[in-house]
């Protein structure tokens, strides 16, 4: 497990001086990675440090950091940062905490090293070979499950496997891409009868947090829940959006397909699993008469620390909103505490049969959601009137009021949803994770 | 669609005399794509040709190509070569054709031009972005669903949409990889009991054709099914390995997940769509009161000549066969002819929704089955012993009888599973696929 050490220190500072305004999420205890777009060098790693990102590919250039990192830092995606070691990724980060706290380090006063990151573009920060998105909370799982089979809401494997599916990586865009509306085959009205075809009616997203694969493993090889940890690189904010009336024609029996694939959005930003270090917490406990986790996913370590306490919320602003000068509005707050199954576990089930994971594969949670009305993260659950059990939840559909008089069950065209995240513990500077956001684009007719 | 021309004119002879043998698979009018390794220059872009490979990245570098393929030819995946156009192809295969008809062309005597097929090792051919499998046979998902729905065995979907999932890229092999047993969950034996976990006891394969994708399209856009033909630019074979134990367990209700990701097999050749072209025929007939494929789907052309006559077979050689020189056993024989959607019409719904498809991604038909029970495209099917609408199917596995006295209901360990492919018409050269082939490993316990 990543240790606290005195990269946290609430005392460090950074002669990045916007780094230590107490209202910053990138503190220098954050120390995030993207890939920013330079204006002369194209895709680059940078660092995010107060309102401005860091050109690590300068830093590789000049090699200002440790032997192994150099040529990393150069390169055009993050993949080859990530497949670095834990102990390289650890030198890395103290190596970067020294050179933005240091006021004699080699990078004070060098204005080339950096660009201001209000005005610079993103780019996905890995080559993602494969992305596969899981089903962790048990209450979202719960709250769908009852929406489509009643008596039965939760499926007997649940409480035994991380669920989770193969999702598509050419589709996955970085927050700020306009998402369009996709076009698709609707279940017909009547049984039996045919089914239409047209613009998604139930546009809706996914509040997710994401994480990505550092070293992976071999094919037909395994990484034990023993490992886990250390083969993860960092986490990320995920929307995966879900066409709701393409997915529930199309999804059996193998599953949601073309209602996935048309877009999923990242955030820039890269939290590094040293930077989450001091929140840490407890996989959820489990409820009295529920099974174990199966041996192969079960250490102490991980029900005690294996957990991560990311705070979250989810913004929504018209095109109208956005016109008259209204901020979006929240719909949701979320935890990530909430998750039935941890990111190790996660890691661990899906190299289980062998499948070989690969330095730079994302991997989502699924949608987060908790036990509360104002905690369901996507809009089937929030705009469901009903509680568990209710039978005909579709035909109680309470819409969320705009302050424009606007109304929304599903999402419109040019909504902006913004997903936002956090870390914060006392004795600790708060950790940001950014923002992925996307606007609805109509569909192409 | 894709036109016959001189290059598949049945008289057209090589200086590569082996090509000219009327039981080689490899004749000049094949010309299937690859990537083996060279034993000087690692993996490198070849053609088949007779016995022997010509290297393709010789003839780049000597620029005796097309000058929008030299390049390409150079690379170390097909990926390159995929990305140009169809009319771009064409052109390359009328020049691929010409310097090994042509007795006086710039590579006779030239040695170093290649290298002999039995001796070579392969890789998988492109970069594959995204994999995706479809279920696209009716009379395998009839089959299939006749053993776990016996009342209800296809889906209301099924006739609507060409049915898939995103697969795994990473463990995607080539053929003679060896493939290691998975190890999973298993249901538990009784309802609310607990599940097991061990080495996969019901090891199956799927009988699959593939295809590699071309020039894709960007994201938010779509490739028509007017469009999807050129986009194509050739097929192979796929073993879509399958532990039928995990997969019941685990696919409810987001689709197969490690029952598949642990390997998939295809076959090192890409038999480009111009070789095919000899073979096209109609799509396979709708029952009558079937609906027609809706209109994205829908031309008159993909109707009439949408389809692919490639004729499939199964045999499987376990250890001990091999051992006491037993030649593979046939398992089955299969046709292309008789899937439910065409190639097309999966290229064109996977990208109707704005995914955005990429040169060499891979799709797989899923299972290729028949009306006949020696046509049945796997174990599952084969071995069972119900006809549709058997309720207790699993009670009734007639076990495959092997010369050596063993018996097989699923694969062993030490089997070495077989798909061979070949197209076959009159007044036409016989167009081999080579092979796509796996070994089982015992599992890592």
């Amino acid at each position: 497990m990543y240790q606290v050490n005195e990269t946290h220190d609430i005392n460090l500072t950074s002669w990045v001086e916007s780094a230590n305004d107490p209202a910053c999420e990138f503190p220098i205890q954050n120390l995030p990675f993207c890939i920013f777009m330079h204006p002369e060098n194209g895709p680059t790693v940078g660092v995010g440090i107060g309102d401005k990102i860091l050109n690590l590919g300068y830093c590789g250039e000049q090699a200002l950091l440790p032997a192994h990192s150099n040529v990393a830092a150069c390169d055009t995606k993050l993949n080859s940062l990530m497949e670095l070691n834990a102990e390289q990724r650890g030198e890395l980060r103290a190596c970067l905490s020294e050179l933005l706290s240091d006021s004699g380090s080699a990078l004070v006063g060098k204005e080339d090293a950096f660009v201001e990151m209000d005005s610079a573009t993103f780019e996905v920060p890995a080559q993602i070979g494969d992305y596969t998105d899981f089903y962790a909370s048990i209450f979202h799982a719960r709250n769908v499950g009852s929406m489509f089979r009643p008596n039965n809401p939760l499926l007997p494997n649940y409480k035994h496997i991380p669920i989770g599916y193969h999702g598509r990586a050419s589709s996955v865009v970085v927050s700020g891409t306009e998402v369009r509306r996709p076009v698709g085959q609707q279940a017909p009205a009547e049984e039996g009868g045919s089914p239409g075809r047209g613009p998604c009616k139930l546009l809706d997203y996914e509040l997710e947090v994401g994480f990505y694969v550092s070293q992976g493993n071999e094919l037909g090889e395994s990484i034990s829940i023993d490992q886990a940890e250390s083969r993860l690189f960092g986490m990320c904010l995920v929307n995966d959006w879900s066409a709701r009336d393409i997915q529930k024609w199309e999804y059996v029996p193998l599953g949601p397909f073309l209602a996935k694939s048309f877009a999923t959005t990242v955030s820039p930003w890269v939290i590094t699993m040293e930077a989450l270090a001091p929140f840490r917490c407890a996989a959820l406990k489990r409820d009295e008469g529920d099974p174990a986790p199966m041996d192969y996913l079960h250490t102490d370590e991980n029900q005690a620390n294996g957990g991560v306490d990311i705070k979250l919320e989810v913004a929504l602003a018209t095109a109208k909103m956005r016109e008259s000068g209204h901020a979006p509005q929240k719909l949701s707050s979320g935890s990530f505490t909430n998750m039935y199954w941890t990111i190790a576990q996660i890691l661990t089930h899906h190299s289980s049969n062998g499948c070989n994971m690969q330095p730079g594969d994302l991997m989502a949670s699924g949608t987060v959601s908790g036990t509360t009305r104002d905690s369901r993260g996507c809009l089937l659950e929030l705009t469901w009137d009903g509680e568990f059990g209710n039978p005909v939840p579709g035909t109680q559909r309470t819409p969320i009021e705009l302050p424009t008089g606007e109304e929304r069950k599903f999402l419109g065209d040019g909504d902006e949803l913004i997903i936002s995240g956090y870390c914060q513990a006392d004795g600790f500077r708060r950790i940001g994770f950014g923002q992925c956001a996307g606007i609805v684009a109509p569909a192409r007719v």
